[in-house]
């Protein structure tokens, strides 16, 4: 019986636990806090900058997964020198624990992307600005950032000068981009490689909002190519497990990468419902290398938005008198204004109606206030 | 947040932990034994027929419902006694721990069943025999029996004579059945039924085997007829909970109630990957009394088979490379022949297809052998 360990305790890992009891493997969780979102399958509670706790744990593993890309690359490669199955493998890892490492990569691999331009001291900022395109551009952290931390628009010279002290700062052009989408796919060590249809997703404040599966109104050629850049990066870079990459659709209707997951990924919590298989299933299958699953979808589309806060069992409950159809996933955290603690999914035929429904449906959620 | 405890610590106990993850509620297992199949959410291993230990495992959830029917009547209501929220209620299993209450009740109800009597001396037998239509007929044992056990067919005086020294027989006529059919629904305590269409199903040596959902050919009329059965039984009971009713549809095209499961039941597993809202989640939603999620179809049609034996990895991994769209469920039991251990659901458009498609699996799974 293969056992899966995952590092990390949050939604991603929890709902790998349904996952894995449908295909019938076990699953083990590290996690850095009791009680978290994936309590019931955790074995362990540390920490993951530990290279003697996360050994440990893997010795009772035949496979070590992520919920997470905050495990240190050293650390990653010291289990791997002990004889740890670490999947994605530390190589791959490397492109998303520093966005620098990404671009680079990137650029080798000729794919489409903003301008971008690493900068370490003031000194280089304009003439590195001018070479993107000028201000006002983007500047990224190149470790640690997520949901629009780490992330400024830079209008001027002195915009970065904190950041600089760190060490180095990403820069990247500007692009005026008509919408965002993300290109699922996963890819087990056998080298197989299957794909979601691309989806759009919609951000409020930096943080992914909403998601419409498939993509509305892209051209065979656009969804084609971003599967497309989506498995030439998961072989070239040797991705075992799921991919998400993040894209850019330019006024031109170009697709440009703009962030990479090596895992289970926000965007596609819709496919649970809509795909024949859930992301977190192709996850599993990725890693411990079965076949991948098939990722036809089961309805002509469906959305997904983001539960913030917390879910109310009394408003789920009102909900449900109204909308039967909406599957809410509560991951059961602590709530705290503005947090993600679950989403809903719709699916159906026509994906206006259902963004309505589930827009309604975060809106008869969000009647409680996690503020106070 | 609320807790939902199970006793049993089987497969459809499995199959409710990815639907509390799903839900957002918590779950507690109690099981007769170490490393069963719903060990992930085990917290207590014990035996179900103390009332001291199901009292203590009480205490720490908010209902206490089943994955098996077999805790004694006495003890649930002990427990009620005591406080606990027993879902269902021990009125309702009343029915389904021995066969002559049910057959009782559904007479008082006026519902349709196969002619039946009830015996308990020898003398007694060839009236009771002659007037549900003579031999051969079916006695069954009134407790304890399933998938085929506690059931035979009687041809003669002499065929019951050891079980009558046991106690009271159930005799019932033996139906000339065109087909079998299940129809599942389920009830919370606020009253609220919601129905799935009724499925076909189909047995092997007197166990589940293959189910066709929806059933095939049935008209309106009946399916209508079904579904009320369903919902009589679930009310005029009190029933709380997924109720299962096993149906006989005669030659003329009546339905006849053969069995009752007020649990998630074999022939409603199509349904987690067919309808918007599993019966492993409505059963949790039901007995927590939230409003039940919608029972609408996400396919047109889908069929399960049963996996006997055991479920091999490789095995697994060779359907898949063929059927990606397989939805192989493992329980993670020790494989021994003959033994449930696992399920298959296709999803699709034309049933017979998939079926085809369903038996091909279990024939590939099937290539290892459990005998040795």
């Amino acid at each position: 019986m293969v056992k899966i360990g995952v590092v990390g305790g949050g939604q991603l890992a929890r709902m790998m636990i349904p996952a894995a009891i449908n295909l019938g493997v076990d699953i083990a969780v590290f996690s850095e806090v009791e009680g978290s979102s994936a309590k019931l399958a955790t074995s362990h509670v540390g920490d993951y900058t530990n290279l003697d706790e996360l050994s440990e744990f893997s010795t009772d593993v035949d496979v070590l997964t992520f919920d997470h890309e905050h495990v240190p690359l050293g650390l990653l490669n010291a289990l791997v020198e002990r004889g740890v199955n670490v999947s994605p493998p530390p190589s791959a890892l490397a492109l998303v624990q520093n966005k620098i490492v990404m671009r680079k990569a990137l650029t080798a691999l000729g794919l489409p992307q903003p301008r971008w331009a690493e900068v370490t001291t003031e000194s280089e900022l304009l003439s590195a600005v001018d070479s993107i395109g000028g201000f006002p551009c983007i500047a990224k952290l190149p470790v640690g950032g997520y949901d629009g931390k780490g992330v400024r628009v830079v209008a001027g010279a002195g915009d970065v000068t904190d950041w600089l002290t760190e060490g180095p700062v990403l820069l990247e052009e500007k692009v005026g981009f008509r919408r965002e989408l993300s290109q699922l796919g996963a890819r087990n060590s056998s080298g197989e490689w299957v794909a979601w249809p691309v989806v759009e997703t919609r951000q409020a404040h930096g943080v992914c909002s909403d998601v419409i599966a498939p993509a509305p109104s892209l051209s065979v050629t656009q969804m084609a190519n971003a599967v497309a850049i989506g498995e030439q990066i998961a072989e070239q870079v040797g991705v075992i497990g799921v991919l998400a990459v993040e894209l850019f659709e330019n006024a031109e209707g170009q697709l440009l990468v703009n962030e990479l997951a090596m895992r289970p990924h926000n965007s596609g919590h819709v496919f649970t419902e809509l795909s024949v298989t859930s992301q977190f299933e192709q996850h599993l299958r990725s890693v411990s290398n079965m076949p991948l699953g098939s990722t036809a979808l089961i309805a002509e589309t469906g959305i997904m938005v983001n539960l913030f806060g917390g879910v109310d069992a009394d408003l789920s409950a009102k909900v449900w008198t109204k909308y039967p159809e909406a599957k809410i996933h509560s991951y059961q955290k602590q709530p705290r204004s503005g947090r993600k603690a679950g989403h809903v999914v719709v699916v159906g035929l026509e994906w206006v109606e259902l963004l309505e429904t589930g827009i309604a449906v975060r809106d008869i959620l969000s009647e409680r206030d996690y503020d106070g």
